[in-house]
């Protein structure tokens, strides 16, 4: 293990934690509330000095493998998360550091599950933090430090592997700093989209930050008691939009930026995710005018709702708890399915889900038509097998940590329900599941040891599992 | 494709289906349910007559591939449930075919849910079918038929591989009819022992056959409205030891009866199950007596259920519905592992949890040391590819079929427990589930479509999905 390259990442985290901490700072000042904004600020102060210091140790060797990659990535989610929930504390808004931990892992994961009862208690300053964490968690902070610093060669790719969702990372452009650098490009312009289409529409600047940072890292904590449903249909339909869009795979956005506009709109994987969000709106919308919906309003809300939910966001302007069982299990389901690979947002990914029926389609073929060669293929490119077999126990693992920390919230006695939704819905860091914790619930009632049990969730749902159970393998740290 | 073989195949599964009829209509005339036995007696005439018409059709070829019989054991399936519900609709015990063809099916594919409120109400012959459809579906009606008839060579293995579960077909010895033959021996003696042990304990003779086809089966089709709460603790506690042997791989007796003791205990698979089956039942018996339960008193209790649940019977003699919630996760967990390959119980089976675990644990080592070279290994032995690759569909196949199932079944608008346990508790051939289908519950209330739903799921359920799956896909009926 080549601890001192990983020493030397979570030195550059921490530091560049603590310039994340100066928004915040800011927005406190602003809105005059000075104690916040010093805490903010001297944390801020602190963090780029000790990781500065924990920086000024060269390490031996500048390469590292994958084992390395992934304890780097999932130790600076731990390193970012322990430091992130200070403010909270300190600012006296969460005094519980075990419920500050929980809602800034929520954030950096954009999960967007919260552990409070009323949210518009809390500071501008705290609430700024809040919502700019999903916006550093959307892309990754290490994508980050990739985009802006030189790093060594071809180690790096193993950051950018564990760190970014989908079965293999899309690389837009052969060296990695540039397609990490155009990734936080695009992710930069259309966050700045968003905010101007909210400022048009008549909200606040800081509501439409705070909106467009959850949007766009797909998070979804809100700063209204009500989340968005107390705004006006036309933001509510920007908001649909943009979710809808930051769920969409980069590449896609890659490809109309050098102008290969048939060949973004050729890619499998958006087409399917369409085809999936479009079916799931048709269905719950048809459930919902059987029993007496308006069809116009019904479709609106749909769309917000599916949306919210497919792009693991989970923002809410309806109660869907409150929905037909049908509509329900379509929300369940999508929950699972969640965006495209290569997106800001969670879930299995649609491309995964493609691999799984694609090689349902293939067995059964094969039964029928033995004699027949089948290759299974991805974006019109045969699929390698490697890809194939991590994809296959990437669904084994999701499912075994799915069964164990239900198993474990159980405990605290919940109905079956409240603890399947909850665990769904922050495995695939969505936010809201149905019953206690649904849209007007929250997760404040759950014990200590199920409060922890959600968090790893989260870190394994935004980081892919992988590198979570890399970190926790006794194998690992064994010579 | 082979239609005449199927055919013939078909006509002989009519004819011994009619056999099957006698012992029922036996059963009325002993218990002077003269009507009862008449229609039972002509039913079996005609299925005998009719089928040795159909097998009067010679086939051209006798060869066939494992397309044909995937579509032979379905359709074997399908036929048998179709005539097998006709009994419950003349006598007018269950006067509506859909739900009568409910129960049959739910009776050959081992899973004993029932529409019946009253399970009392019913003649001795309609309650003998009843049970007795669980020890014919139990090993399978085609093994039984390659058992006892000579059939031609290499492709008779076909038959075996679609209608045995797990993940590939365990030929006790080379030759596939001594196989089929030895495990149908096994099956008959241990179906006897277990009657003498009921016997022994005071049980009537036609409750002690009955009770012992449904474990034997591992079915769960009670004969008295509280299942086996009634009967004495001995009796229980029989009940108990032999749903979990029948649940046990049958090459463990295999090994027994040729005397190799130590490879029988040296079974991989065998000694999961139990490891699986003593920790659940710890796990559970901790969570009843921190709520006040009784220590002895529960772990028979517990003990009787786990069996129950894992190796897929269904008996009952306490409402699980009403433990704590982490006992009620543990069970629904133990519902999806199920029994062991090559028993007689459904499930994803042991073997196959093992070979996800195995992958699981392979590709974590392979991402913490990349130059070492892993063999996943069942038995001592190295798994084929093509194995693996069918056990990793597999599990994709049960889950699409299980999330369709499940919204179809949401539009009966019952709540989310009922309807994620009923889907269980089917494709998993148990019987109860959760809530509204809870021990003390039934499926009477489900529409039609819903019924028909979980009767697929049944079948699908029994034949391990792709022989359902191959029957319905277009590709198998296309020249």
């Amino acid at each position: 293990m080549n601890y001192s390259i990983i020493f030397k990442i979570i030195g550059w985290v921490i530091q560049l934690e603590g310039i994340f901490f100066l928004p915040p700072a800011l927005t406190g000042l602003i809105y005059k509330e000075y104690k916040d904004a010093l805490i903010y600020l001297i944390l801020g102060i602190l963090c780029i000095t000790i990781g500065g210091l924990i920086r000024l140790h060269k390490p031996a060797k500048t390469t590292f493998f994958a084992k390395e990659g992934f304890v780097a990535v999932a130790l600076s989610w731990i390193v970012m998360g322990t430091i992130g929930a200070f403010p909270f504390v300190l600012t006296g808004d969460i005094p519980s550091y075990p419920d500050a931990l929980f809602e800034i892992i929520s954030g950096l994961t954009t999960t967007g599950s919260s552990i409070l009862t009323d949210v518009e208690a809390l500071s501008h300053a705290n609430l700024f933090w809040r919502s700019f964490s999903h916006w550093i968690g959307g892309m990754g902070v290490l994508v980050f430090i990739l985009a802006i610093l030189p790093m060594t060669g071809g180690s790096t790719m193993n950051l950018m592997k564990a760190e970014s969702p989908g079965p293999s990372v899309g690389k837009l452009v052969p060296r990695i700093q540039q397609t990490a650098f155009l990734l936080y490009a695009i992710y930069f312009v259309m966050t700045i989209i968003t905010v101007i289409f909210l400022l048009i529409g008549g909200m606040p600047l800081f509501d439409s930050l705070c909106h467009a940072f959850g949007a766009a890292g797909t998070g979804g904590f809100g700063i209204k008691n009500d989340s968005i449903a107390g705004y006006s249909t036309y933001l509510q339909n920007v908001i649909t939009v943009f979710m809808f869009l930051f769920g969409v795979n980069f590449s896609f956005y890659y490809y109309i930026l050098i102008r290969k506009v048939k060949d973004a709109f050729r890619m499998e994987e958006v087409r399917w995710y369409l085809f999936i969000f479009l079916g799931a709106v048709a269905l719950i919308t048809i459930s919902l005018v059987a029993e007496g919906g308006k069809l116009g309003e019904s479709i609106q809300t749909v769309a917000f709702q599916v949306a919210s939910v497919m792009t693991t966001t989970g923002y809410a302007t309806a109660d869907f708890n409150q929905w037909p069982q049908f509509a329900k299990g379509i929300l369940v389901c999508i929950m699972f399915i969640g965006a495209c690979a290569g997106s800001t947002g969670g879930g299995i990914k649609v491309s995964r889900v493609m691999i799984y029926l694609k090689q349902i389609r293939k067995e059964l073929m094969q039964q029928i038509h033995p004699k027949r060669i089948r290759v299974l293929k991805l974006e019109g490119k045969a699929l390698e097998h490697s890809v194939v077999h991590s994809c296959n126990t990437l669904l084994m693992a999701y499912i075994v940590i799915f069964v164990v920390s239900l198993l474990l919230i159980c405990l605290d006695g919940f109905d079956m329900t409240t603890n399947f939704t909850a665990i769904a819905a922050t495995l695939n860091n969505i936010g809201p599941g149905l019953n206690m914790v649904g849209p007007t619930g929250n997760f404040s009632e759950f014990s200590t040891l199920s409060k922890f049990v959600i968090m790893f969730d989260m870190l394994a749902g935004r980081l892919e599992i992988i590198p979570m159970m890399v970190l926790f393998h006794p194998g690992t740290w064994r010579k």
